[in-house]
């Protein structure tokens, strides 16, 4: 135990200076201030954020967690923070939307070792920013310094949403029958899933030589449009702009994460269907072939891993189906839905090579 | 990249296991599925958690996040995974209790590297018990195999709450006057703060040799009751049961986390008043003397890391006092408002050694 005579104790050499701490907070509390909404009674400082639901007749509260994985270790390398949060952000809008709801409210945690005030800031204007966009209010959140959890540098970032639709509104996927169309909405790069294995292929993010990792990611790729680096941080993609307005038509909404079309399609089907996709309905952008490519991985395994290009999937009824195809930019139809066969299978991928 | 001849990469290689990973949220729906209520719409598994909001004329929604710090750096020391799961649901619960809120639902979030199965479902059984003992629905969470961000054995553990009050009930600390009471409810140790500090003090959980570690956390400490261990490792505890019953009674509450005293109570306290509290009015439990002792630390430094044994501050009109302190067991008076001194000030403790 300590010496005697060794000298105190301060809070601050142990990791944590509480008064740091509460300029950083007032910093956080200004960049959150910039997305918020009439219902919110107190700002960031209280404890607990507080928000006067209003408008609804049968509010059915839909709430989602999830982090942005392991794509974070791109950000040390890029120096991009903020494209982050809107990472953090869209993949829990996406999750809430599929039962139809639109968000309230989002909290951020974000934990940390010795990453700078100006890179958590900028993680934590990108959430602001895309909570603005997707009229969100940012009610609240936690930044902790964890040293001895996080190595120097490192950090998690990780978002939480409520959102709020009528309950007879809910898109649920009990209305879907065979005959439905499957529409496909493009994704913008991998989104959020897949980053353990693209960083294992591509090399990069994988606490290697950070001189040749960077070197690696500012490599101008023709096919890509750019950088490595900056097809890689794309951030994740809100579906809610293009959805929202014909959400009242649509009978199933899958989100594509991990797991890819044959691990989220089925999740939003009743028992006794079947989604029936097309290999070729849609084109699998470079980013994915690259991958595949460098890293000699199976179709199979990509599909399970990566969205492969197609970030969401809308279910409606066929009649909807050419004028949603026509409605929202970059949409495709996937295939359609139809009885399962009598083993239950609930996905069929045709046509693949 | 990738040497041509270099065996295919497959994703469980790269740390991910999708069919394990679908094997261990089966064990998690059966777990959750002991905390839930009525409203629940959805189990664990769809995208977002949906609960069906009922009961309420005009309910404001109350949400924290926070995680159990480094508090959990001695989980892998003394086994005991399962308690910190009372601890990232209580210190929420606690959050929006101040604001007279009680809790709806609860979402986990819980990342890591090589933790077993077995002890990430401890936690989130941890989770489900604190849940329900509180009546609140442990609708969602995440659990994330980060490789690369946290090192082998090291882990993040955070929690989502949303609770609910009805807008006219809403405790905000406006109608706090001078002359109201200042009642304290006792802490069960350190809760969730100040463990940067105690292990570096106590030579616990600061990734040294890991048998002495342990033995020092099994040392029987008579003033303890017990071992280090065991003290260092009792959850946080939730007020909810001890405060309920008088929440109509109270005109404001601080949760005494990160901050201690100083730190937590004037947040609740409107302007122009000031928070006396009497040193001496309460016994500062064994294991903060402990720690103060041990670490060389001044009074006044222990006052704004740990809650020195007071986890809740209740303000009640001078009235109301004497029947709460009679009902509520282990309160007791810490002193009480006055008006603000010119320069603002909003804590005094006094007759400090």
């Amino acid at each position: 135990m300590t010496e005697p005579g060794s000298p105190p104790h301060r809070y601050a050499e142990a990791g944590v200076d509480l008064r740091a701490a509460e300029r950083f907070v007032n910093r956080l509390r200004g960049v959150a201030s910039r997305a918020t909404r009439p219902e919110v009674l107190s700002g960031i400082g209280a404890f607990g954020g507080a928000f006067a639901l209003q408008g609804y007749r049968q509010p059915v509260l839909v709430s989602s967690t999830d982090s942005v994985g392991t794509k974070l270790k791109l950000a040390p390398l890029t120096g991009q923070y903020r494209s982050l949060g809107h990472d953090v952000v869209n993949q829990s809008l996406n999750d809430v939307l599929v039962s139809g709801a639109l968000p309230l409210f989002f909290l951020d945690y974000i934990a940390s070792n010795q990453v700078s005030d100006d890179d958590r800031i900028a993680m934590v204007e990108g959430v602001a920013e895309a909570c603005a966009a997707a009229g969100c209010a940012l009610i609240g959140g936690e930044t902790a310094d964890l040293p001895g959890v996080y190595q120097p540098g490192d950090f998690d970032f990780v978002g939480f949403v409520v959102g709020a639709v009528e309950r007879d509104e809910m898109i649920d996927g009990s209305r879907i029958r065979p005959g439905d169309a499957l529409l496909g909405l493009p994704s913008s790069g991998l989104h959020t899933n897949g980053y353990a294995l693209a960083r294992q292929v591509l090399e990069v993010g994988i606490d290697g030589d950070a001189a040749a990792e960077r070197a690696r990611l500012e490599q101008v790729y023709p096919e890509l449009g750019g950088t490595l680096g900056a097809a890689l941080m794309t951030p994740h993609r809100s579906y809610i702009p293009e959805v929202r307005p014909h959400v009242a038509r649509l009978k199933g909404m899958a989100h594509i994460t991990g797991g890819g079309l044959p691990g989220n399609l089925p999740r939003v089907l009743p028992d006794g269907v079947c989604a029936r996709v097309r290999w070729g309905a849609w084109e699998v952008p470079p980013l994915f072939r690259l991958i595949q490519s460098r890293g000699e991985i199976a179709l199979g395994e990509m599909l399970e891993v990566f969205n492969m290009g197609i970030g969401m999937v809308l279910v409606v009824g066929e009649a909807d189906a050419d004028a949603l195809l026509a409605a929202i930019p970059g949409a495709v139809q996937l295939g359609g839905i139809e009885s399962s066969p009598a083993d239950g299978t609930k996905f069929v991928l045709e046509g693949m090579p």
